[in-house]
C-alpha cells in the first residue's frame, strides 16, 4: 500500500487540492497528476499542495499528439510538450506520460505516423534530460490505434525508447492496455529498467460507446493482475502502482467511496498490506 | 478480381441460394460459406449450389470456441469442431476458420486457455489431415481477447499453428483483426505457405455499440490496404481473397449494391481489374 498512487483522472470531477486531500485521507502516498486540473489551479500552487501534503508525483498525464499532418502543427505539439516537460519538472514527476498519437490526419501510413513520434520524442529529449524527466511511452490498446496511438504494443513502444538514452525515455506499462498479449511477460522482461510508469485498471465488458471509458475497478474485469505485477517487480520496477480508471460510473461515484475501494482491491489483487 | 471472394456474412440476410446467386450475377468467383445458412439450407444442397454455379468454396466460418470449463462443455466443442471440418470437406473449403474462444468462463488465466485451445486443435487434427480440410486459426483483434479469441495477433497464430503439420494447420489473415501491429509485415513472411486465408475489411470509428460491427467496405476507414495484401502475396500466398464485413448498415443495404460496392472497391484498393 506504500507504493500505491491515484490518477487524478480516476476521480475526474475532483480539481487537484481536492484530490491530494483524498489521497491524504485514504492514506494514498502517491498521485498522477493531469495538466488540465493543474493548470486551472495554477503550477505553482498546485506543486506546493502536493509538497505541503507529502505527496508524491508518480506521473503527469499527458504529452504525446506528436502525428500532426502540417509543419506548424508539428511545432505546436513540440511546443505543448515542451511545456509538459517543464511542468512535470516543476510538479517533480516521476515521469511524464505519452500518448504518441494516431494515424497522421489525412494518412492511413502507421510508419509515417511511427517515424514522426520517433523524430519529435528525438526533439524532446534534450530538454528533458536538462530538467532529469523521464519521458514515458505508453502503449495503448489496438482499438486506439488510428485515432489515439500508433504504438500499440509495450514491445513496439520499447523498441522506440531504446533508440534514446535511458534516463530520457522509458516506456509506461499500463494493464488496460497491454493485458492480452502473449508477448507482455518477455516485453516487461526485456524492459527492465525502462519501465517508468505501472499503472492499473481492469478491462470489462461491455465496452461503453465512449471506448475511453472502459476501464473497471481491479478484480470487476478480465485482468490478472498478480502474474503481470510479478513480472514487473521481476523486471526491477520499484516505483509508484498508479491506479487509473476512466469510468464514467466510478466517475459519479462518492471520491472517497472510491478511494477505499482502490484501497481495498489493490490489496485483494496485488497482495499488498 | 479472379481472386474476389464474398464473405456470406457480409451479405448476412441472405441465405445459401441467393447469396450463391449474387456472386454469380456480380462475376464473383468465389464465396466464403457460414455454417448457419449452410445448415438451414440443407448441406447437400448447399454444396450442391456453389458446384452447379461454379464458384469456388474459400472458406468456412467457423469452428473454434474451444475454451470450456468443464469437460463436458470440452466434448461438446470438440464434436461441433468434427462436424464442421466434415461440412468443410464436403463444401470444398480452402480453410475451416477457427475463432478458438475467449477466457475460460471464470478464469482469467490466459495461459490455460491457449493451453486449451493448443490441446483440442491437437485433437482436431487428425480428421483435418483424414478429410483434407486445413484449419485456420484466426487472430482477433485485442479488444475480443476476452470474450471471443485470446489469439491476438498473428505471431502468435502463427506459432501455434507451427506447432501442427502444416497440411492440417495455418493461419488466417485478417486484416480487421492485425492491421495495428508493428509486426505485421515480418510475421506475413514468416507465415509464408501457413498463411490458408486472407480477408479483407475495413477499421471504421467510432466503434458501434457492438463493437463485432465496427468494419467496413474497404477505403472507408483507416487501414492501408495495399502494403499488407503485398506482403501476403510476397509470401506465396496466391488463394482467394476474401471480403467480410460485419456492419448493420451494410446488411440493411441492397445485396446488389453492397456487391458492386465491394468489387469497385476491391478494385480500387488492390488495384484488381
Amino acid at each position: 500500500m506504500d507504493r500505491l498512487s491515484l490518477n487524478q483522472a480516476t476521480v475526474k470531477h475532483l480539481g487537484c487540492e481536492d484530490a491530494v486531500a483524498l489521497c491524504v485521507r485514504h492514506g494514498i502516498p502517491a498521485i498522477g497528476l493531469w495538466r488540465e486540473p493543474v493548470a486551472e489551479l495554477g503550477l505553482a500552487r498546485a506543486a506546493a499542495a502536493v509538497r505541503a501534503a507529502g505527496l508524491h508525483v508518480s506521473s503527469l498525464c499527458r504529452g504525446g499528439f506528436l502525428t500532426r499532418a502540417d509543419a506548424d502543427g508539428r511545432q505546436a505539439a513540440l511546443a505543448d510538450n515542451r511545456a509538459a516537460i517543464a511542468e512535470a519538472a516543476e510538479l517533480g514527476a516521476d515521469t511524464l506520460v505519452l500518448v504518441c498519437g494516431g494515424l497522421v490526419p489525412g494518412q492511413r501510413d502507421l510508419g509515417l505516423a511511427r517515424r514522426m513520434i520517433a523524430d519529435a520524442i528525438g526533439e524532446l529529449v534534450p530538454q528533458a534530460q536538462r530538467l532529469g524527466v523521464r519521458l514515458g511511452v505508453e502503449a495503448l490498446h489496438p482499438m486506439f490505434c488510428a485515432d489515439r496511438c500508433v504504438i500499440s504494443s509495450l514491445g513496439e513502444a520499447l523498441d522506440l525508447a531504446l533508440t534514446f538514452p535511458a534516463d530520457a525515455v522509458g516506456v509506461v506499462v499500463d494493464t488496460y492496455h497491454v493485458w492480452w498479449d502473449a508477448r507482455l511477460p518477455d516485453e516487461i522482461a526485456r524492459a527492465g529498467p525502462r519501465i517508468v510508469s505501472y499503472q492499473l485498471a481492469d478491462w470489462v465488458l461491455p465496452l461503453p460507446p465512449d471506448t475511453l471509458l472502459g476501464r473497471g475497478h481491479l478484480g470487476d474485469g478480465a485482468i490478472d493482475f498478480g502474474p503481470i505485477s510479478a513480472s514487473v517487480t521481476a523486471a526491477g520496477y520499484d516505483g509508484y502502482v498508479e491506479v487509473e480508471i476512466f469510468n464514467a460510473e466510478v466517475w459519479a461515484a462518492p471520491p472517497d467511496q472510491t478511494a477505499a475501494t482502490i484501497r481495498e482491491r489493490f490489496a485483494a489483487v496485488l497482495g499488498g498490506s
